[in-house]
Order: C-alpha cells, then sequence, then structure tokens
C-alpha cells in the first residue's frame, strides 16, 4: 500500500523562499529513487508564509531511510530556523476518487 | 496553469465513512473531465474524523462550473449535516518537486 502524506510548514515572515530553496535542493535527492512517485512542494495563494508538501511513495521504509540520510538531516537542520514552528505531518490513506493511487 | 487545492474535512463522529461516498460518488462525475488531472480522496490514519482532498485541475473556470451544477450541489447538500463544521480549502500554487504538475 502507498505511504503518503501531507506536510504543512510555515515559514518565519519572509523566509518562504529559503525553505523553498531548501526543499526544492533536497528533493532532488527522490529524482532517481523509484519508490518516490511524488513530491510536490507547493506555496499557499493566500498565505505569504505556508508550504505545503505532498508526498507519495510505495512504501514507508525506503521514504524513512533516505529522510535519516546524513545529507538529509543537514537539509532539515538548515530549513528548521526558517520556520515558524514545527512541521505539521498527516498521513492519509488513499481510498477513492481518479488517481492511480489508491490502493 | 494548473488549479489545485487541499481540502480537509471533519465529519461528525461516526460519519467519516458516509461523506466518503457522497465523495466518492459525486468524484464519479469528473471522471470523463480531461480538466480534472487528480481527485483523491484520503482518510486520516490518525484521526478517525479527519478526510483529505486532493484536486488538481488544469484550469479553475471548470472546476468551478461543475462544482456548480445541480447534481454537485445536491451532494453537498447531503454531506453537509454529517460535516462537524465547514470544510477547509486550501488554493495551492506547485512550485518544485519530483512532479508533473509544477507549472
Amino acid at each position: 500500500m502507498n505511504y503518503v502524506l501531507i506536510n504543512k510548514m510555515i515559514s518565519k515572515p519572509g523566509k518562504r523562499q529559503e525553505v523553498i530553496d531548501i526543499l526544492t535542493e533536497s528533493g532532488k535527492a527522490f529524482d532517481n529513487v523509484p519508490a518516490c512517485l511524488l513530491y510536490l512542494v507547493s506555496e499557499s495563494v493566500d498565505d505569504p508564509n505556508v508550504i505545503w508538501i505532498q508526498d507519495v511513495w510505495t512504501n514507508k521504509a525506503d521514504h524513512e531511510a533516505l529522510m535519516k540520510s546524513e545529507s538529509m538531516q543537514n537539509f532539515i537542520k538548515k530549513a528548521m530556523p526558517l520556520l515558524a514552528g514545527m512541521p505539521e505531518q498527516y498521513e492519509i490513506k488513499p481510498v477513492a476518487g481518479k488517481s492511480e493511487w489508491i490502493s
């Protein structure tokens, strides 16, 4: 079953683009990872400090292994001081709709 | 540019499956709509009353026209009494990642 996450981050005022740059750079590690089906970084249209990240992975273990890697931990250390609080992470289970990710 | 939404709904206790059934049934209207690239209904893994809906459309006008249709309004009327509050809707702009939806 796919492992699907919705993440919300709130940057400190004026720091959203810096956080997005880090998320963009760190996400390049997923480009050649077949277990990563989607990694989508988005800006909120209405709130200038909010970032949403949507993840679809074929399994949880591959995601966790990558997140624990030294390079990923360095990106996290770089991003944390730019955030207004802890990132929120929601694991969800796709159940219906128009999508190939329902499992 | 794609029109991308994240929606969060909280059902009244014990009513989540009924809401999901309505979302599943109403979402069938999108199956043959080319402007709808993704319509994904998911359950929260941690909260038994939370539903997340992710939408990717090629444009806002086609989404709005469909949502205003009589059949869709009937589905909304059926779902609203099963919810614990107003649905939250967040428009987002994809900016980076591993996805075909960055525009």
